[in-house]
């Protein structure tokens, strides 16, 4: 398929390499073009200008930061939505509100183009493996046309239903629940490394047992090792997604005190110099409540 | 091994079954005796006091509900300490508080006795297939003797080291960092609902994914299916393990914010007639707070 | 002085009457006409448009609801920034955001107006009678042509400097610590009356010592009452004044606890049947919680 | 009367001296004799035991730091219901839990003895200017026989029924409403101040307007300033107060989430060396959190 790859972050150039390894015909942009220069010896164009990733595409990626790079490149004379064809399909991975989601279903349906919300699960690393986990919902033809796409990308695709806006909250939720674990690991570990218990056997206990998933090791790896530097996800993001949660939540009208601590945990880690690091720095935030001594950075 | 087992509730009654099944004298005591009954036919000795029960044995489990059952059983003229023989082991499986712990610890050494902990993980259908996970701390040489009784009652015991305390503190954090899992799945999953998503396939997703879990599918299951009755493990006892966390977390001055949620969801589950549910109905206060529909019991 | 004053729900219009009993030229706005009557009737004139309430005023005053509704009257070809006099005054008495405030300050400076922020702390009994606590911030001549606009409506001017979006900080602050008070209370009485307190002799010991304060008398009242309607400020606006405070604490980085603890409170009581109850409705959520009688309407 | 005073620390020097001043006849014991001596040069007798501190008396006083100190002095064959006459009176003044208020009350029924709780709100100061303000509770004879003694010590006297335990409910319920204005105005405080506003203008507004009372001055003042040493009322005690209360909570099963998050702010203190501090320290954490400069101590 010819597509269009919109953003080549860390996560982002994983997926639009492994596009091109699929034998897709790429065009690749990005706001800094010298991120493109890997993709281009690959074998993927060079767009200089959003419409030029959007001219003649069958689909166009955007894997952006936030709510505001997104807008940034779908809407205006010079967006996604002015210049992508009549009836191809804006494929949404990044992780954004769902109230922007809901606003590019309008925008997208009333251009005479499709959207699919198609966020990911996974780190840098699993990008570049084609590891990822999509969550996509969408019209259910377009969802049949990206299939080969997610396939490229990802080791497997959750469908959840026709209204794109429903992929973004379970994303979002799922971050939340990722973040969910990164407190309560920290303080269960804080807890027990106070009271003489060694982390390692602790964390290969729970890692063995009831919490035998990736998300306890991944993070209580992290955690219990206090290696937050150089971030696979940077707190800032993790704290905005934290904010789009509860936005959402708000919407529905749903509480989530959980989620409502988290929101507290990040300004907190934020607001004392925490913005480098990785968001499972969160998790040291109760051992330094408690006076155990190692600095978060 | 000369075994005593006190305590024959859903938990202790497969645990003992088990330790028979491999060959072991076991005498059982329990303060009503009729639930005494399968296991007698099975081959064991009824004891009528908890002297005998302990009296020529190895070692004593003792299997109970509370730190108030085990006290009651383990001091006084009438009790464990009392009449176990010298060098002899308790092996406290109970899920109690550290203060106690050391109490036992120190009355057994006292005695010249030895005190084990090994709290174990995992519902009543894992007691009687031997599939629990033993959480064990003593001395060595104790631990040693007691190993064949793990392998009788478990598929892994975890050793945490020679202070018996650890052990129970460390089967706090678990019991604290289920009940946090049971709470934040139970607002992602008014979220989500509350927002069109169906929960099966969210919980699919979920549980394919970053929290391949057992204790997600468990619980998620659970509280997606709202049935929590007959309880497997009881409101009451969850409201006792995070108020038994929350007191060692006390005496080791570590704040822990999302444990004190869960104290204060258990009370209002508690105090709203949740007192024979199972405590995954935690994981629907959530959707009840935010006005959705079907009431908990 | 000539007066435009837009927005006369319950408090707007207490506040311009008051201008219109000091003698000012009063010309009013309101969406919907017939809210004026009683002004006109009592002199004021009747502006049928936003532009006409501003031509030829000293300073305009808008009291509305929300941040989208003081933007719709501020901005646009129809709005205040378009039809106000050179060097005359706006002011800003709603409680906005502090974001909307600073927006609207740059606004005015670029149409070389003046931006006065005067949110004001008192219920509509208090605005009928003149007896508003005034918080004002803003250049320091501006306020001073203010002041007798500020003593016809309120019993005392607090003045915070010449920024303008400090005083909307400040009121945001202030409605936070009102809603704390009616957290804290509600709790405490949810202990006390199931401790078989009578609610009447504890809130007469609580105001008649440390906590003798109006807050403490007006909400501990309305609580124990359990009289909600009519609302004298609707729980819909202290949610929305609530996001505003953890708004402005996120993009100042500062954590509040408390505050998020209210926004969960508050969605709870909306998502439960309360958006046409009196904010102070939130101080019965404890009660419910700790399953003592009594619905909230 | 014939007054024994038990408990000579900062409140109880005060409180016992005013008895004096009133013309009682005082014995007073304190377990460092040294305390003593300022009350013996004003004309208290000095008691070597608890029982001549009991002997002949009509009332004695317990003031002291916790359930601890109250049981050892009250139980036992030297402690005060061993050695209290027939028909005298037991006025508990500490600030201890509702559980030892019901054992107390129980003793002392039994032993033909009544028992007053009369726990006081005030700080050092008042209890040296005869300043208290006394919550009393118990047997109505009882506490018309207590009338001179808590008008010689106090301001002014509550009545809160025939139940002794009630007064320390309410007293616990009380230290819980003045933590949680000290927590809300910290975070208050800690907003507005990185926001630009000004502390003391900020303190000014308030306590001249909604928040006029004397908890509002004392702790905002106490905040703004950072003075936290010498304590006035020292963090631990405000920490077991929040204990205490949440105890009676739980067993009236009543959730508290500002009390749970008080208990965690005060766990994070004393782990962060507060444990000599002032408990106003605890407005102190929310700027903290917020990488506002200034240690705590």
């Amino acid at each position: 398929m010819k597509i269009g790859f919109i953003g080549l972050g860390q996560m982002g150039s994983g997926m639009a390499s492994n596009l091109v390894k699929a034998r897709h015909e790429v065009t690749v942009f990005n706001r800094s073009a010298d991120k493109a220069k890997p993709l281009v010896e690959q074998g993927a164009r060079l767009a200089e200008t959003v419409g030029q990733a959007c001219a003649g595409a069958d689909a166009v990626f955007t894997m952006l930061a936030d709510d505001k790079a997104v807008e940034a490149v779908a809407f205006g004379d010079a967006g996604i939505i002015a210049h992508l064809p009549s009836a191809a399909i804006h494929i949404s991975a990044s992780t954004i509100s769902v109230a922007l989601s809901e606003k590019l279903l309008a925008a997208h349906q009333h251009a005479g183009q499709h959207f699919v919300s198609a966020p990911v699960f996974g780190r840098p690393d699993a990008a570049a493996a084609a590891k990822l986990f999509v969550v996509a919902a969408g019209p259910e033809a377009a969802l049949a046309d990206c299939q080969p796409l997610f396939d490229a990308i990802g080791q497997r695709t959750f469908i959840l239903g026709d209204k794109a806006p429903a992929a973004n909250l379970v994303k979002l939720s799922g971050n939340f629940l990722i973040a969910s674990v990164i407190e309560s690991l920290g303080e269960a570990m804080a807890l027990v490394a106070k009271g003489g218990v060694d982390l390692t056997a602790y964390l290969d206990l729970l890692t063995s047992t009831l919490f035998a998933a990736p998300v306890y090791k991944t993070y209580g790896g992290l955690i219990a090792g206090g290696k937050f530097s150089p971030a696979g996800f940077a707190a800032p993001l993790g704290q905005k997604d934290i904010r789009l949660a509860l936005a959402a939540a708000e919407d529905l009208q749903v509480p989530m005190p959980v989620a409502s601590l988290l929101r507290d945990r990040f300004l907190t880690l934020l607001a004392n110099g925490g913005a480098n690091l990785d968001w499972s720095a969160l998790g040291k935030l109760a051992a330094q409540d408690s006076g155990q001594p190692g600095p978060i950075v």
